[in-house]
């Protein structure tokens, strides 16, 4: 198809897309000519995921073509480039103390979770509960197991949801799912947040 | 306090909080003379907030102000303005089906959650399951039900934590548990998503 077919079908402007082929994070079409291209199927689905990573994901363009790099990558085992397609989502980590990276070393120990040695997502988890230290809110243990216990069944979920048939959708899979599921697990949260508040201080300004 | 001492305590360069004046984002010290003034400990706590907010919040400084014109707002209800805190903390809503906001309108009738009307969280919820949709991926009700359960979960316990010596504290905590605790869940969610794709898929690279 043509440049306008590849922007009707995906609601992207012939501009953006043209944007995204000058950035790399759109591969080129077949080239017909000098100036013309044709795209395929696999445009329209990369367009699509590119959209919603931006959208919904809520991640910068930056952040989309490391993303982007994991999807594509094919030398590597399946398993390592879900761990760093994680990486490439995630924000960049803020410092941690020593005292928060071992809380969290133990908690990954006492639940047994086997984690990418590299993982960011540790110092990241550090770094958030200093944050709330230095605010003078203690995650005491009691929560931060209620919140791991909570992730947990949402992750097993997750990965028992992946499709299993070839390697390419499984990691397009993991990555649409930990980019776009997290948003829809904050807002379930802030809304279970509001009941339990009308809850607790109760009103009478409610819908129900 | 002078500035400089304000800027010792919070680790925040005078610049900076400079900046947070000019922006509002601060309140004004007490004027001495034409040039000088005093802050007090409530600047150091507003600043380590705004610090908080940014750094492993991840908010921008336009949302930041919405936050603290809620956290500051004396007039309304205590419930209402955690739900209007909620509001100035999420991401502009996309734009939602109705088949989606009616899915999300049913499972908040499901649960008896008693929600605010204005929630911008049910069409962001919609939004996103609309953006997984758009790429194929079904979220279908037993993997929905699986997050709004862990939702609840952790709402619960948040809402439990909170402090109810007094107002101002609540709606504080109310934000800072949201804003900060949302990383920490995330971050737990993927750590917990590598073990499930460690024992799914199998890899021998792995730490433990």
């Amino acid at each position: 198809m043509w440049i306008a077919e590849l922007s009707s079908r995906t609601e992207v402007p012939v501009a953006t897309i043209k944007y995204y082929l000058r950035e790399g994070l759109l591969p080129a079409g077949q080239a017909v000519g000098a100036t013309r291209a044709r795209y395929d199927e696999s445009h329209v689905r990369r367009l699509r995921l590119i959209r919603a990573l931006v959208g919904a994901g809520g991640l910068s363009l930056a952040r989309v073509r490391g993303v982007l790099a994991e999807v594509d990558e094919e030398s590597s085992e399946l398993h390592e480039v879900l761990g760093a397609a994680h990486g490439a989502l995630i924000p960049d980590a803020v410092p941690a103390s020593p005292e928060s990276l071992q809380r969290v070393d133990q908690l990954v120990a006492n639940h047994g979770w086997r984690v990418h040695s590299g993982s960011p997502d540790r110092a990241l988890l550090a770094g958030a509960l200093d944050a709330l230290e230095k605010l003078g809110y203690h995650l005491d243990d009691e929560l931060l197991e209620s919140y791991a216990a909570a992730a947990k069944q949402v992750a097993d979920a997750d990965v028992a949801h992946l499709p299993a048939d070839d390697r390419a959708r499984t990691v397009e899979a993991a990555v649409v799912v930990t980019a776009l599921g997290g948003p829809v697990l904050l807002a379930l949260r802030r809304l279970a947040q509001q009941d339990a508040s009308a809850r607790r201080y109760g009103s009478a300004h409610f819908d129900k």
